[in-house]
């Protein structure tokens, strides 16, 4: 029979508002695709992170063409894997899971999706010197996204050194050494006076923490800042910044072009991402009011 | 989030060539749905029938709204539910299971798609004395729908006798007794000079089956006759009946009316059952030319 529907999942914890069902449906729509996008929440099946493997092969049994895998499952799900594209393995972690010919692979459009956003909304920035914020999940992708667009060096700031210290490792064994460095955030005046730009890849600024993830009076023109919150697009950071007159790269770019890559594993057809771009900029809107 | 897609999908053994899902998303086209109908294969799984109870759960688990349920689970899936309705539970069949509020229910759409598909071609036929050619899963739906329909005395015939006792015993023990009687191939010339009408429900007239189940010139003027096999549509059996002037209903009605009746159950919404006849006839048609 052909291949003329499309079945996806989202496994992981409180997702109940996430996007990504509405970004790939609507775009499926367009193409005039059957396409189901369903959340698969271990919260609210009282499993623990772990039922990740089960999961899968649970998908894979009921004819699910592929998957996404968001916190706290990047990691666990790869031992349940049959193969890693190149930037999942080079991560460890996993975002997309495509089902073909009986094989699960893991591949990261976390990664892919940052650089993509990156480049369409910040091109031709200065990249000798890129001060990140946030070693978590998140910050390890658009790191790894960063350094693959040419960025010479990156300092990854973290309120937990550990964690700052463990993410520097891991992109200078990949990307060899000297290209990133782990610093405290007590060093961010020193290191964003010397920067071409930031990444801000903390929760800071989503409707359940508000704020700005560093004091505003660091921001000056000519920093270009980049951000991974999206709910809202706005984010205060983003605000105050381009009030100072830094170019910027709101998070909505990167949900899309994260949910376009995938959509693109799962179907082999090319999205329309002018077209998610302006959803996003919708179902944002409505969903930050809702929050 | 509101309810605006529909995951569903069939849980049996060889259903490759099932009309199911073209049948459900054929109509949910027309309803403006989004629906997705997936086969679950246990031959291709690899795994026995006794697996019915794991792959519902994982069902449930995943976004499932529902199943469908064919040979040769749909008696193991019944331990496995939280409720049964009430053909499902005086049959000991279930053909599609819904998932509601975290409970699975069990139903029968045999019965009631034979039911209507009967009440709907053979309105106003004597039901006195019938005759039905079958007591395996099918035979036992279509005997249930035909005392229910009203017929005042089923004579259920098999060639495995034990098979056709005991379906007669349970038509007994549900509708009272005396409705049901059990008989051999060998008794069909003298239970066919006394019938109103002949359900046939064993698998003679499929492709894989060619022929007709009993000698033609058995068949006369007056006596009604019932096809449960649909693909063909019109099997040899229909075709005799028809030159000899019985009146006739073809299997692609129940065929049509279970999945209506699943549908219903699984939406909520009315299916337009005129248009599903439609699309049988043309689905029917292409599949026994593929076969």
């Amino acid at each position: 029979m052909p291949q003329d529907s499309y079945l996806v999942g989202l496994i992981g914890s409180g997702i109940g508002p996430s996007l990504s069902p509405a970004l790939h449906e609507r775009e499926a729509d367009r193409q005039g695709l059957r396409y189901v996008y369903r959340l698969i929440d271990i919260d609210t099946l009282g499993v623990g992170p772990e039922a990740v493997g089960d999961l899968v092969r649970a998908a894979r049994d009921l004819g699910f063409d592929g998957l996404n895998i968001t916190h706290p499952c990047k990691q666990l799900v790869i031992e349940h894997l049959d193969g890693l594209a190149p930037q999942a393995e080079a991560l460890g972690a996993v975002n997309t899971v495509v089902f073909e010919d009986g094989r699960a692979v893991g591949h990261n459009t976390d990664v892919t999706g940052f650089a993509a956003s990156f480049a369409r909304g910040l091109p031709d920035v200065p990249l000798e010197h890129v001060v990140q914020l946030g070693a978590g999940g998140a910050g390890a992708a658009v790191a790894h996204a960063t350094l693959t667009l040419g960025a010479e060096h990156v300092t990854v700031v973290d309120a937990m050194p550990d964690r700052a210290v463990d993410l520097a490792a891991a992109l200078n064994r990949h990307f060899g050494a000297g290209r990133a460095a782990a610093a405290t955030p007590d060093g961010l005046p020193r290191l964003l006076a010397g920067a071409d730009g930031v990444v801000h890849a903390t929760p800071t600024g989503m409707a359940a923490h508000p704020g700005v993830p560093f004091p505003a009076g660091l921001l000056r023109a000519g920093l270009w800042v980049a951000e991974v919150v999206y709910r809202p697009l706005e984010t205060e950071l983003l605000r105050t910044a381009r009030a100072v007159g830094c170019a910027t790269l709101d998070g909505g770019g990167m949900a899309v072009f994260q949910a376009a890559d995938a959509f693109r594993l799962f179907t082999g057809r090319e999205p329309d991402t002018a077209a998610m771009l302006a959803d996003i900029g919708e179902l944002a809107g409505v969903a930050s009011v809702r929050n």
